[in-house]
């Protein structure tokens, strides 16, 4: 592995394992500043959108907000770019050691998965299972077809299967520098999407 | 042109040229809800990044931003995907007649667009001569020649001139939906990158 010089204030901060919501989004972070630095992917967190109500400017130039609400976001919170290819991607925690629930995914990012999906992106959930600390890539194909069953009276389940994961998911190595390599499990899934083409 | 039905809140606004600064980003919006709907495109507008420094919880559930402040942007304003490829750009507009002036680009958008032009991404400005009511998409490659040229000595200048647009930009159609279709010019620059790679 390459010892990368850390850089940016955000991979000097303490591994608190307290704060496991936060580090899923700081750890994919973190692995996105790497692949910048290193020329191997652009690939950004989208802000938090906030609807900005009220505004005042106690100094010249300088803008405070005082009134704000967040608003749901329409899309997914990762995109960018990999090799000429589109990524985008959400990321999900669960406490479950048996499945990843579905009401961890907003019907609007099913949406914008498949729209991604139609225009030959590469699309995607990062799942984190606490619970084995293991971290799963699982492919939008995958999750579209679970999120249509259940619907299904007699196939369907409000959850995806930890076994799911383990068939069909690719396990996203974790390690120092990057700290979550997720591109190592997208070349695994666009290598299988060519076998499976021809 | 297609009659295509107004669905979204943001077109029924009437027309107020007062209001241009809004004008301009709402115009894309407006564009890239069209795309979206016909299937053409996904590209959204990354919501402005906000630092949140107090939230109060006036009622359950329903989180109240006390005091938040603008942040600058790491990124362009817009990104996507179109037929599978990258789309990243921002807008800009200018009064001058003569010039856009490269005080309107930050440092860190050019720094993005030549990491998005390494990975073969599509990026470019549009650019709005408010003078003429033109709109045009400029290739990143014309603007990184502009920008890495004002530091020459005796080639050196501050703004990239009305006449380079005529010559080496395209002048993207404004009409009524979609409003600025701007893909027509993105198809335009591929060609000619096509035709110029043989």
């Amino acid at each position: 592995m390459v010892n990368y010089p850390i850089k940016r204030k955000k991979q000097v901060k303490s591994t608190n394992y307290a704060n496991l919501g936060m580090t899923l989004e700081s750890d994919i972070e973190s692995t996105n500043s790497y692949y910048l630095d290193m020329g191997i992917a652009v690939i950004h967190k989208k802000p938090t959108p906030i609807q900005v109500v009220n505004v005042s400017y106690p100094a010249r130039n300088k803008a405070k907000i005082t009134e704000a609400y967040y608003k749901t976001p329409s899309t997914t919170d990762f995109n960018g770019i990999y090799k000429g290819m589109y990524i985008d991607f959400d990321a999900k925690e669960t406490n479950s050691k048996t499945s990843m629930p579905l009401k961890n995914v907003h019907p609007h990012q099913i949406d914008h998965l498949r729209n991604v999906d139609k225009q030959k992106g590469i699309s995607f959930l990062i799942v984190h299972f606490k619970a084995y600390n293991e971290y799963y890539l699982l492919p939008a194909q995958v999750l579209f077809e679970y999120w249509d069953m259940q619907y299904d009276k007699e196939k369907g389940r409000k959850s995806i299967p930890y076994s799911t994961f383990v068939e069909r998911a690719y396990l996203i190595p974790f390690g120092y520098q990057p700290r979550l390599d997720y591109l190592k499990a997208v070349n695994l899934l666009l290598a299988s999407e060519t076998s499976s083409d021809h």
